[in-house]
């Protein structure tokens, strides 16, 4: 849908194009904002207008409204940089897929678009071409909400290539909604890699005072080029401030808030290292340091695999379909890893019939054990696997890798069980750290 | 199944009754652990035994095993006590449903029984007869993942009776693993109380040195009676020590670790106070004062609600019978509280047929917001309905109450967008707190 054909032409004759900022009255009413571009579901005879606080607001454009333009939209500008290429310093590849970091609000109309270029993200961040050299490449525009399982195997190759063209290590910008996902996915997929994969992202778009984009990049080219480790990692703030960045191991990170900047969280585990505001590095423990050899990413994933969460009047009959139909099934249990006892049947029939059925704990903090009430035992009883205190979303991209990659349920329910890409531990840890 | 022949005389020859302490010694390995009650899915010729470490192995009792008794089971010993009333003293009734904080590890075999009986549980803190006087009754004897929608429909009436009755408060101890569920349900079950009732666990059972039952329950005894405060709560530990307790608001609390005695947390509040292990009370903000009036339980529930997590992957079709036979679906999404963009018709669809469509955030942390991207804006115009800051497992369960006792989903869908108990806030209060 669009405006109105009145409406098209009294904006037209005002020069109240996308992005100018406008004042608008009506019944009284005076509405102050930057005209956003017309929504498809939106009435033909309203204007949305994003305010100074950051929300958009439809106002109606009745006869008696009056509209004023109190500026035109202002121009973007986009700046090309001469890149030179540095000797001695190591070669970094950005491979972009999209996100807030990779976003930029456009400044005509306040919306976000995913669509900074990899060389734009690299451009506004001057100081990281003192770190490394960057070569940059965009694979994917979209926002991580968008992201499925064929964007990980893509991007898993696009890793694999570039490591075996010579990357001392790969930067992927990305958005934050599924980067725990994505980081859990390159982790079984590039197991064995010889060099650091690091996932990065930005909770506010990097031409916002508050972006945490170019800390959190800055912080990732200085691990991947003196952080000495192999493997999938996460690298986003640790702080609110800009001070302290944590580095996530791939398989064991989370982002438990919405908004904040030090949403990512390491969940059972420690981050494997953090980097302060001047670039110093402290491990939490030893890890597997940078080495030769060639990168090989196992893409297969069993695509027929569902991730559900166990609550009160969860009832089988509902989801016995999804059960029998789905080779895997991955259930964030209550507490030690439970569900009520009608589901237990379910259970074994799925099982019977070859799913594998994995818990894990909505909890998400702390270890699965079902020995200990009699519910856990009819549940192990019934072929129910446990995977420690293996988080619920890394346990579905893990069954998915597991099934595909084994030649029988029976397999991949041991590999399940086997600790592959520091994805589970049976360590009883004395964890204090406030909850 | 049970024992095969030869396997019983043998045990019955030896004493070895369950509970016993026995050495079995196979093929050069020596098992020590308790006689566990044999399971009905173990084979007729596996001794269960638990171990020092609490675990159980299954031990297949070959030709070439031999048994040995080193302890015979002890006697379990169960104390009755007088009680008194005393005079001047508020009344609290002690409503028990079972789980740890009820349970008993049973001294003869290990095994955890949720059968400990309420007044066993008062006469276990002594010191509690001092705070009031204590009636106490067993509705139910359930481990709480057997919680269901119908017990906490059975739980509100029984409160609602009791405080008719003249009790000052309620204190239920319920099992941990859907604690934070049933309190959301008495919350809206039970609105405008005007008394205390307050739900209380354990996370280890209270024969082990380390339980928490004891000292939780005196916590909430102090709360019930000196805290003035009207209102559904849960009352646990709030560190790993013995010297502070939360008293968390009932529809904003989750158990946030299988384990921990500190499990249990606020999430997107405060908790409503704090209680020291000398019986201060330190209150986070104003509430609801304790006042006279009858308690009312409004308990209709509509069944056909769902709760599901958004995970990359997640494909319509798989879906699609649960979106379109539910009355209520609850999503857990990605971030602000996207899916990705194949879900939005279905999101669309089933809004069309009448189902209400709730979108939370899986991180948990943070409030909704599906105005800031075009994903999140095409799926409020597809007719997801968002929740700011409510808990996933608060809106399945408040969704389940909307849809009972409202004439339409229209209606519904309203009153899941406003805030009746304490349950979301649109205030962006500056949240510093380590996540």
């Amino acid at each position: 849908m669009s405006y109105s054909d009145a409406l098209s032409k009294a904006l037209e004759a005002l020069g109240a194009s996308e992005g100018a900022k406008l004042s608008v009255t009506r019944d009284g009413r005076t509405f102050v904002g930057t005209l956003m571009p017309h929504h498809e579901f939106s009435a033909p005879d309203i204007l949305i207008l994003k305010m100074k606080s950051g929300y958009n607001v439809g106002v109606r454009i009745t006869d008696s409204a009056s509209i004023e333009v109190l500026e035109k939209p202002a121009e973007r500008v986009r700046k090309e940089a001469e890149v030179e290429y540095r000797e001695g310093l190591p070669k970094l590849v950005l491979i972009g897929t999209g996100g807030t970091i990779a976003s930029y609000v456009d400044y005509r109309t306040g919306a976000v678009h995913p669509a900074l270029s990899t060389s734009d993200m690299v451009n506004a961040v001057p100081e990281i071409r003192d770190i490394a050299n960057i070569d940059a490449r965009v694979l994917f525009s979209i926002f991580s909400e968008n992201m499925g399982v064929e964007h990980w195997q893509e991007l898993a190759e696009a890793v694999a290539q570039e490591i075996n063209n010579g990357a001392d290590g790969v930067i992927i910008p990305h958005g934050t909604d599924t980067m725990g996902y994505t980081a859990a996915a390159l982790s079984f997929m590039l197991r064995g890699i010889t060099k650091p994969v690091v996932l990065v992202g930005a909770q506010r778009s990097s031409d916002r005072p508050s972006s945490d984009a170019s800390s959190n990049l800055v912080a990732c080219a200085r691990f991947c080029t003196q952080g000495n480790r192999a493997g999938v990692f996460v690298v986003m703030h640790d702080t609110l401030g800009d001070d302290s960045f944590a580095v996530h191991v791939g398989t064991r990170v989370r982002k438990m808030h919405t908004s904040r900047r030090d949403a990512f969280r390491s969940i059972n585990a420690l981050p494997a290292a953090h980097i302060d505001k001047d670039g110093k590095i402290v491990f939490s423990g030893a890890g597997v340091p940078v080495s030769d050899g060639q990168a090989k990413a196992i893409i297969g994933m069993e695509r027929s695999c569902v991730l559900l969460q166990y609550f009160p009047g969860m009832e089988p009959s509902v989801f016995e379909d999804i059960f029998m139909r789905s080779r895997g099934v991955v259930i964030a249990g209550s507490g030690l890893g439970h569900v009520n006892e009608g589901m237990i049947p379910l259970i074994r029939k799925a099982t019977d019939r070859g799913t594998v059925v994995v818990l894990t704990s909505q909890c998400l903090n702390g270890r699965t054990n079902l020995n200990v009430y009699n519910t856990g035992r009819d549940m192990l009883a019934a072929g129910a696997v446990t995977v420690l205190d293996m988080l619920p979303e890394t346990a579905y991209v893990k069954l998915m890798w597991a099934l595909a990659n084994t030649s029988s349920p029976e397999e991949a329910r041991m590999l399940m069980k086997t600790p592959i890409a520091g994805e589970m531990s049976d360590r009883r840890t004395a964890d204090e750290r406030r909850l």
